[in-house]
């Protein structure tokens, strides 16, 4: 497979009319190797058909929102029979109150939701309503972890001004003395603590939550009377089917950040939250124009309903086992030193000295040409629409790839 | 009509799960006079049908994202092919291609195109864009005009902090002036202005805007090498198929957002730029889950050649102009001195010496008992789905509330 005339085509007219080509994290020609193609022009289960017509096992499910397969049968029919009665519209419809109900009757911590577009519409909500509840500003953030793109989270800082980033202190994850010591720097004007589910930055090993780190950060929260809030948006329902806190270290936030995959790519994020903070959250102004529309919400109860009936986050990680127990015996038969971090429902894999990722492109090179479509330095994604067989085809492609590598 | 048993039931168990029982500007409760409904379970053409089976013309087109008519078939038809092909996934689709080819051709000022999915998105990016162009920071914005709910704009301040404001300087909308000051201000700092394409502020007079502001704008840009941001996001393809500040007053933005209807209420926003700004959009980060999202897209190629079909603004013109001319003619024989200001397509309509807005809502509460749901503080929208007929029905409720008003 590589990339064809009708790529090289479309490339040609999109540089002419979006700015660099692309933007952002679907950017190709910025972000990922040799041969990765830019634009598809289907999706269905797992599979991903690029403009030349070669299709991939896509390990990257549109960066989380796809979580249960393109195109899911009973999610679209929700979506579908709700888009014919109302949609976008001058208010919004009873599904909006069902499916507050079963985000708070679902996740241990939420009392209430709120709903919006994007993950950073949630993050930034619950930072609104952390200095709201508190009239406090200092909300403590883990150095390079991302919660949008918005310019007080951006991780580039073109556009970006000093004020943007003015209210925010910064510590590193898993680290309760940099913690401690963000949360004295923020001193009586402590708003709030903002934490990833686990650590999923781009480029370093990922993490997951240590309990005692995730403890003091409730602590600190309780002590100075401030809000703590996860965020899920990346990891929502693939490590658990409550807050993914509330499961693996027995943390409760006060508020939630989602978005992705809560209606298996339809646009919705949510905000879910606890007493605590329902005054504060009724008090900001935050709105969208789309931030009601109902073909989202039925598609999130659907969403939600198969998830649960599922079992996705353990279907995933039986799946996501098993490529990762392939691949380091791969690696080590090939003699390639690597790195598996982080869940392994949301995959990393990274070469040992390969600090210019000549390796990770390398690899990740050769499987795009082999028609599975991994990422070198962003976390991966399973879903449920992967299968046993679609691990196995995969690493028989790791292990071409691997043995190719070693070769070169 | 009036609220009934479902919506009594309905808001019950939403006041226990949603902040507030609503948020935003779809908070009845908070925002609309006695006797509207919360919730709604159809929409189609120009009509909402609420939860106990009230139907209403509807003079809102949910905030202007309806501008065709709800569930409009030529663009739900668009929409559900492309999503059966592909929409959320791991690239764009060529669709994302073809509209910003689509957009560049028709709005005179673009030479490129940026989509996300709120307006908010739109404007924000816009900032980030002067500031990474001009490497200054101080925006210039209308006091009072609404640019979207983040931090930076969203115009009720709980949750927002003094740093949010920092990098803005205020001038009063039409006056050159208080621009001239402003732009002072900011000195060797000026990044961008930002303007609305007509002054729509809530609760107050609208106001076209004049020539000789809008050329002073671009003029006290172009000495400052700063950006001329036109915000759009509400009056987009209402006024003008162009940017509405290149048919109206003949000036030309750097940057134009927009949101709302250019995809009839599915949800995409844009940022439509020129070359002069074409370098620093490629250098800022800006992203979100769902900006890729094809469905949308194939519906915003649908709606621009839907509102280029029947001439949309025209048609608009005609049925504002007809509602205007009867209101005018009502309110006089009632007895009832009413202000009807801004573009007749995005109609307000005022009582004089209201300042509590008793008039104003008793009028609209007469009106929704009729089945026409009108704003009594917001700008209205007229759709191409309303007809001459809807407007002679609206105008026999109209009559018949202006006179139960005057007898009150």
């Amino acid at each position: 497979m590589s990339i064809g005339e009708h790529h090289r085509a479309l490339l040609d007219r999109a540089t002419r009319v979006i700015p660099g080509g692309m933007y952002g994290h679907m950017s190709v020609q910025r972000m990922m190797p040799e041969g990765y193609p830019q634009f598809f022009t289907h999706a269905h289960g797992n599979r991903l058909t690029d403009v030349d017509g070669n299709t991939y096992i896509d390990y990257m499910c549109a960066f989380g929102p796809m979580i249960l397969g393109y195109g899911h049968p009973r999610v679209a029919a929700a979506a579908a029979a709700q888009r014919e009665q109302i949609d976008t519209a001058t208010g919004p419809a009873p599904v909006m109150v069902e499916l507050a109900e079963r985000f708070v009757g679902q996740i241990s911590h939420a009392d209430w939701a709120l709903f919006g577009k994007n993950g950073n519409d949630a993050t930034t909500a619950c930072l609104m309503m952390a200095r709201a509840r508190t009239s406090n500003t200092k909300v403590l953030l883990a150095k390079g972890a991302y919660h949008g793109s918005q310019p007080w989270a951006t991780p580039i800082r073109g556009g970006v001004t000093a004020s943007d980033r003015a209210d925010f202190v910064y510590y590193e994850y898993n680290d309760i003395v940099s913690l401690e010591k963000a949360a004295a720097e923020a001193g009586d004007d402590l708003a709030g603590i903002v934490v990833s589910a686990f650590k999923h930055d781009a480029f370093v090993d990922q993490a997951m939550p240590d309990p005692a780190f995730a403890r003091r950060a409730r602590e600190l929260c309780d002590a100075a009377d401030a809000v703590l809030i996860l965020d899920e948006v990346r990891a929502g329902f693939r490590l658990s089917l409550d807050a993914s806190w509330s499961t693996q270290v027995g943390v409760q936030p006060d508020l939630s950040a989602w978005g992705k995959c809560i209606a298996n790519g339809e646009p919705i994020s949510a905000v879910l939250g606890n007493d605590r903070v329902r005054e504060a959250a009724s008090e900001i102004y935050v709105t969208g124009s789309f931030w009601y529309q109902a073909a989202p919400m039925a598609a999130a109860l659907a969403t939600l309903d198969e998830l649960v009936a599922l079992d996705a986050p353990r279907t995933m990680e039986v799946l996501g086992q098993t490529l990762r127990d392939g691949l380091c015996e791969q690696a080590e038969r090939h003699g390639h030193a690597i790195r598996q971090t982080g869940p392994v429902q949301m995959p990393l894999i990274q070469f040992e000295d390969d600090p210019k990722l000549a390796k990770g492109f390398a690899f990740c090179s050769e499987l795009i040409k082999r028609g599975i479509y991994f990422h070198a330095w962003h976390n991966m994604f399973l879903s449920t629409a992967h299968t046993m067989a679609d691990i196995e085809q995969t690493l028989e492609a790791t292990d071409l790839a691997f043995r190719e590598l070693a070769v070169s």
